[in-house]
């Protein structure tokens, strides 16, 4: 993801971003030859030789071993599964380093302080159909022929295509909104994610530099919510269809063509994938991986990956046949 | 169901509902004399003998058997199940065919398109109490001694009864609300629900003509909705107290006395009975019959239906001593 | 807790308030030279020799039995648990009698009926920092340095310490917030609990007379809902950070450095510890105690209290470990 909403205040070298730190004297004086401005700090798979990243769970090994990463903060324990080229920054705290250093690079990620100098968006856009009270900020596009309801507040960093229906109360930021989206009333979209280091009597807040984008299509049913990427992208694949008072937390990437009825949530960094419909109340775990063509049925808690084509239910999640078998 | 809120583009002669399907030019033949108009589209056990229905789950087959219906949709498989009298369009997507054709009859349905040329409630409503930024569209009657909290939008086609009081940032369109109704912060009732033909690529939306009724003396939670029905009713019946973010989807139709806590989903066309009582957080699976004086504990999925007095809990809901027992 | 927010009509001495009730005629009798005015209506720990206070439930008997109310209202089964020196007030319906005689001290209380005269921010504070259509009411107080959103209604009866983030679309009244804490966009805070005396045809509401205290460098997530306290208090902690769509009901007490997940929910007058971590969607009965640092697994359903340091997860929840060997 290259960053399109958030102001990157880098490129700044390694010996730059752990200047405070005296733990890493020696790294740095390892790397003097190699002290390398660094671009941007982006996920493993991701990063390209200028950037930084960050390896903190054992989740993702397979993409550790290959990253391309200049450098990457890292446990002890995992440091010798880094690829020989890849920088090694050992630390005991992996998320809590990756914040700080991430939030040198964007400072206005940090909090979602409301924009509080919102243009009417009769000022802005003269010809978009629109209702009472609605207002828009800084760096926001709207398409032809889209239409935005009553009291909904468009706040900074959004692009909607054409042909859009935004419905009432609605509130978008850090949005991408491809052509033939449907968001309905009361819709929250593009906020920080529930990302944060937790740390008694007050906690370390995590930046959330990513973005929402949802495909051309597709529909966003009322009172749900969608909450941008921390370092990366939240995708709501195309023609994909989420009812009411839904959750989809940071990082979640849905496929094509997916039904999500009411009440359903998707915690962090979960993917979909296409054809996935999901039962009323469901709920699946973060950090997992849903296959194409999947049933998970009504009320269902997923706690671990489900392949392609399988048809699951229960809490936890088991194969349809044995939870209607069990259940009897 | 007699539509009042949607206009009804019909009567349609059943030769021209289908003049473009080549399949059906030997029924078309076959019933030249007796192509009589038909008035409206309407569900298996309200149609009448001016009316097109349409059968699609064998679920419905004890309805199916003894409709009036002028003109039925359904699949082959089910033909023989259907009146003499009653002319049969076989057809492999029922709900396609009747979607297409409702559409006809009510084309303004398929969308929510918001009314952007709301008025100030003060300017239509010179008496009543309320606060700021409260909008209101056409066909909208509000009775004596009601109360409308601040930024509330009442789109299209609503009648509210006396001694309301609707909250603020509530949003109201195809809904009869009655005496003494009280409606909390936030809630979102009568949108279209979540009904439509799935397609990759593009779903097709199905025709919502029907709508929101809540009878007197009720009171809906603050987030919560409510979905209009697809060509029937939801109801919310007398006295019935529904909590915070509960989520009531289309053509669901709720007893009088019940008591539905926090969270609570109820999935599309089920009916519950009076007297019901559902702890937090429970879910109900569509097109079930929940019967009278029946209690479901806080967390239930319920997936079939429910006799009369009662008492479930767990995942798939079961007789309570034996949750209890189970649990053991 | 002496109530900050509602006016008090007392005090009433017992013979007023007990004055069309046949029944205690006798009782009146024999406390005539003892019939001292009552100040308030109190919980059983909370209310003082000055106070009435009812026992309603059995759950409640180790308060009951060192109660150190002036009178108590409870069944007549539960009589001989109070102290001698309690005068007994034998009800068969002690939540009925409570709630009359609470809404004879506090009239205002039984309605949320919302401001219709509230003030534009800016005509009240002056130096704020607030967005679009932000209105206040009367008895609010915000601190230095808090920014508030657009659309935002803060009714009647709000403290705001300093350093405060309230988002757009957030509805507050009846609370106390403390420094540095984070509201997001279309929270709903200090409406009235969803507590009522069930009765055929027309429900009584019941009072609530409290408020909701949310401590310092707490956040509250987008959607979600607290309600306020009947007779008590319900209370956020410090360095509690709550997700979106989250629903904590009435009375409820959270304490410090708690994590709670998207989508939760507790149910009335349930106490939790400091850090506790609950996942997404997990449910927790009314009337539990939870432990100091216990942890809660995504989609649990809680049924019992839970001591300090558990693991638990399941509907219902069950220890941890437990959990996962009976789902292989």
């Amino acid at each position: 993801m290259n960053n399109p909403f958030f102001k990157n205040h880098g490129p700044f070298k390694l010996s730059k971003l752990l200047e405070n730190y005296s733990e890493y004297e020696n790294l740095l004086k390892d790397i003097s030859k190699d002290d390398n401005f660094i671009s941007d700090v982006k996920n493993l798979n991701e990063a390209t030789s200028k950037d930084l990243t960050f390896f903190h769970s054992i989740k993702y090994k397979d993409l550790a071993v290959k990253t391309n990463a200049y450098a990457c903060i890292t446990k002890s324990d995992f440091l010798h599964l880094l690829p020989d080229a890849c920088i090694k920054i050992s630390c005991d705290n992996v998320l809590l380093l990756t914040a700080v250093i991430t939030a040198k690079f964007y400072p206005d990620s940090i909090t979602d302080n409301n924009n509080y100098n919102l243009f009417s968006v009769g000022e802005k856009f003269k010809d978009l159909i629109s209702g009472k009270n609605t207002f828009v900020g800084n760096n926001v596009v709207i398409g032809k022929n889209t239409k935005i309801g009553n009291n909904t507040i468009i706040e900074n960093n959004v692009q909607i295509g054409n042909n859009c229906c935004i419905g009432s109360n609605v509130i978008l930021r850090n949005s991408f909104i491809e052509d033939n989206v449907h968001i309905l009333d009361g819709a929250v979209i593009g906020k920080k994610g529930f990302g944060f280091i937790p740390k008694n009597s007050k906690n370390i807040r995590y930046p959330h530099v990513g973005y929402v984008h949802i495909k051309k299509n597709s529909e966003i049913g009322c009172g749900s919510t969608i909450d941008r990427g921390s370092l990366s992208v939240t995708v709501i694949g195309e023609n994909t269809y989420i009812d009411n008072q839904v959750h989809i937390a940071h990082n979640v990437k849905i496929g094509n063509n997916c039904i999500i009825a009411g009440q359903v949530g998707i915690a962090g960094s979960t993917t979909l994938g296409n054809n996935v419909t999901i039962g009323g109340q469901a709920g699946i775990s973060g950090h997992l991986k849903i296959g194409n063509n999947v049933q998970i049925g009504g009320g269902s808690g997923v706690i671990k990956n489900i392949s392609d084509n399988s048809k699951v239910m229960g809490y936890p999640a088991k194969d349809f046949k044995n939870f209607i078998k069990d259940a009897r």
